[in-house]
């Protein structure tokens, strides 16, 4: 039988009607059926359940267990919903997926308002960027408040690119979810949504107070993001009562055993633009009189990085935080296969030729120069024979403690224009940057202990303290808005593919990181007020 | 009221009936209604017109005038289908645009095969090629016969490209009809039609005998056409009764001034393949630790060209025919406006400073290299954060008298395995090649005074005799396989955009263009057989 759930519970929630599950055949509740996608059955319980602060988790990881088809198929949904931030033809999909992921949190009991965080300018023209999902679920002192940040865009995917199904349609196979999104980030943010469900599907109050802040322009810069959380909801006193703020962006490191994150690094996107005609050219009527922009471009971007990733931009190595003893000594201890992880890429030979400390620390903290692609030049297979009028070359630093985005953007543009004059090109260039700091925390803090013993109870092993190579601009924004500490808690494996073909997240983590997720709200719930 | 001319004259062409134009009502024939584009009115007429052999012409001309909507509606028809070769997605559409051609002719009265050229290989999969148009119309051995070949594919166009309309809809806007191959090639190869569609309108007789070789491949090398020219339909005698071979797939020199070209550049064309990894990868989680693909990429490619165009591989000038003093003088000649040819594209500078007779020589008689584009990296809008795995480079080089394709593919292959070997990558990198000879005729031959003398009919001037700087491989393959001398006869304007966004043809060029093609017909009729 298929009963809405989320929402029965939701209209059950003031009566604080405990609710167990049954796997076959109950007393059905008068409940309406809203939700065709969740499956459980109600069954009528003592008014009051009498259980100790350390009950409901087995109760909760049995539900889970239970509802585990459910939750698979409301990321089904999430990921068929196309929302690729970066592509404006796409930003319809991006709205629906934040109304969709509103009404899931309605259904579920939170109160939350979506927050217009105004234009953005492409192309010279105004886009509406798509708005931020800002919720509240309980308000009770006496208990901790964790405020969840999420994001519900994607990056672009094609099946054309190499994907052996269609991106947007999840798809299980051998233990894995596949799908675009499904580990970054619409997995983990379901993965909250389910945990409140299961505390409430057993009948349980949720041992925290929760603050929702889901965007959808996480793979676009966030833009709009951080003036919204620190100039109106930091003003509004939104962060007034959050004690922990916990973000579920990133991956372990490996496949097997779970971390727990407490750096990353930031990133500076350039847009490197050339022009030499408004239009693009016939290469054989116009080959040989024009100052062809591609021949620029290429010869900008063969300045920035050399074959074996040493970054070429001077001084920017200047202000990357030594490294000590200490932390090199960190390095080595880490379990990481260096062979597996070529191995599952699929790469000839890994740079630093292969050593672990190096690849570790060339992950986490120091500087990466990665040229991404060009815009307005051939993409399509077969021999196009045109000459670019305008091309833009994308290309990102993922920075590092102590480089400031600011003083890296000034860095490249001067080496840019630098490399540009030397060029002595008559055509038009132009350099553009968004960027996102580095961050790091103190991972001593009782918060990682909290989801230390979350992560063991789930997985039963110390997680590794670990840092990442990717970045979440806003982890430092939430961190300054509330002057909280801030927690990485990955759902996803190493090898889940995230902005890649075949984007994946195992069924494992998926569901028992829903678990993990009610398992951290229930240990930061124990932490003293 | 509207008819089917085409259907209609095809049907009664076998009578000899004069046929003449009357712009209101009129005896309508019994020819039935088959197709609704064509809207003239037949009258009947003395069963055989006393004509000169001057006389057809104004008659025609004045048919072609009163016909203008009903040919623009045809190439409206043709321009919408997206007969897209260089992708295989538009390959149902490219049989398609056969077919309907195919149709075309029939309804002229000529007798036409499609014939199969077998597959073509991508991505390791066989694909069919769209089948070859082969027709003939006329058989009198008192008559010269004219081969003409076209070609029905058009380049790649997204409204997205920066087209100010649906690239496949033709729109008509201040004397010009914008869209993908309107110029390029649909709207000459429609001329032919027109031309022999005017004549049968008129009620006189084709003074030639045709043939024609319509294929939908040409913007992607042609292929399976040179196989199909010279291993079969020259073994079956189908070039045997072949006195001349005419192209219409080029354009004037200029806006104003028509032109004939007796001289091409060969193009060969590079798929530079390099892969750091199976799949894509994230910036953030793998920056750092592989040796990407795409700064290899850039790397080479950065190796090819200087920024004013000179090419950078070893020995590519040697086999250049030398420049001789006879030859530097017909340039200085050239009725050429480099400022107009600058302002037109929206270059900031031009190549050697602009200079007239340098800009003309290396846009027919030197070679130059540019650089398209990258399949495989990010091309989207936006700040993608990916490593690609795979990547191809694409470049070609126009190749021009006296380099031969072979040797030019040895000098680039070469050179950029040498460049390989200096850049000491891991990774996996590999080159190919697809190439078209040059091709040069002789001016002087009559077969050129004739169209020189239609041309001077339609547009009271003499054409230049010109070169061009593009490139259409299968006119060495026509030279070769007839034997006969090979004229390109352009229809369109300089400024038409041919591969570029908001490509177009003046009306004005496509109505005379028609009456270009019919009064050259009547004086390669009058050529001594």
């Amino acid at each position: 039988m298929t009963f809405s759930l989320i929402k029965t519970l939701r209209g059950c929630s003031q009566l604080r009607l405990p609710v167990a599950i049954k796997a076959s055949s109950a007393v059905i509740s008068n409940c309406r059926v809203l939700h065709k996608s969740y499956s459980v059955t109600q069954i009528e319980l003592p008014k009051k359940m009498a259980t100790s602060k350390a009950l409901p988790l087995p109760q909760i990881f049995k539900y889970v267990d239970q509802n585990a088809a459910t939750y698979k198929q409301l990321l089904k949904e999430a990921v068929a919903i196309p929302s690729v931030s970066c592509d404006v033809k796409y930003r319809n999909d991006c709205v629906r997926m934040v109304h969709w992921m509103q009404e899931k949190l309605r259904e579920v009991g939170a109160s939350s308002e979506l927050r217009d965080v105004g234009c953005q300018t492409i192309d010279g023209q105004e886009v509406k960027l798509p708005p931020v999902l800002v919720g509240t679920l309980g308000n009770d002192s006496a208990k901790n408040t964790i405020c969840i940040y999420g994001h519900l865009d994607v990056q672009p995917a094609l099946k054309s690119d190499g994907w052996d199904s269609d991106p947007f349609e999840l798809v299980e196979k051998n233990g894995k979810l596949y799908g675009r999104g499904s580990t970054d980030d619409k997995g983990p943010v379901l993965g909250w949504l389910h945990a409140i469900n299961a505390y409430k599907g057993i009948g349980e109050e949720l041992p925290v107070n929760l603050k929702f802040v889901f965007e959808c322009m996480e793979e676009s810069g966030s833009e709009g993001l951080d003036a919204l959380l620190i100039e109106k909801l930091k003003p509004e006193g939104f962060f007034n009562d959050v004690d922990y703020v916990c973000i579920s962006d990133n991956y372990w490191l490996g496949t097997t055993k779970p971390c727990i994150t407490y750096g990353l690094r930031g990133i500076s996107y350039y847009f490197l633009e050339v022009e030499c005609a408004q239009m693009d050219l016939h290469s054989g009527v116009y080959g040989g009189t024009v100052h062809e922009a591609m021949s620029d471009l290429i010869y900008l971007m063969d300045q920035l990085v050399d074959k074996d990733g040493k970054i070429l931009i001077t001084d920017i190595y200047k202000s990357v935080a030594p490294l000590t003893e200490n932390e090199k000594k960190l390095y080595t201890t880490i379990d990481f296969d260096t062979e597996g992880y070529r191995q599952q890429i699929g790469a000839h030979k890994l740079a630093h030729n292969g050593n672990k400390e190096q690849i570790l620390m060339h992950r986490w903290r120091y500087p990466s120069l990665s040229l991404h692609g060009i815009e307005g030049a051939a993409f399509q297979p077969g021999a196009k024979t045109v000459i670019p009028g305008k091309v833009i070359g994308k290309f990102s630093i993922r920075i590092v403690p102590d480089q400031q985005p600011e003083e890296v953007e000034k860095l490249v543009f001067d080496y840019v224009h630098k490399k540009w004059a030397e060029r002595g090109s008559p055509n038009k260039m132009r350099i553009t940057a968004q960027s996102g700091r580095a961050w790091t925390e103190n991972p001593d803090h009782p918060h990682y202990q909290a989801a230390a013993r979350a992560t063991k109870l789930i997985y039963q092993t110390d997680p590794d303290m670990s840092r990442e190579g990717g970045s979440i601009p806003v982890t430092i924004t939430l961190q300054e808005a509330s002057g909280r500490n801030v927690l990485l808690l990955p759902m996803g494996a190493g090898d889940d593919m995230a902005h890649s073909q075949n984007e994946k997240i195992n069924v494992r983590n998926y569901i028992e990181g829903i678990k993990l997720f009610a398992a951290y709200m229930f240990e930061v719930g124990k932490l003293p007020k």
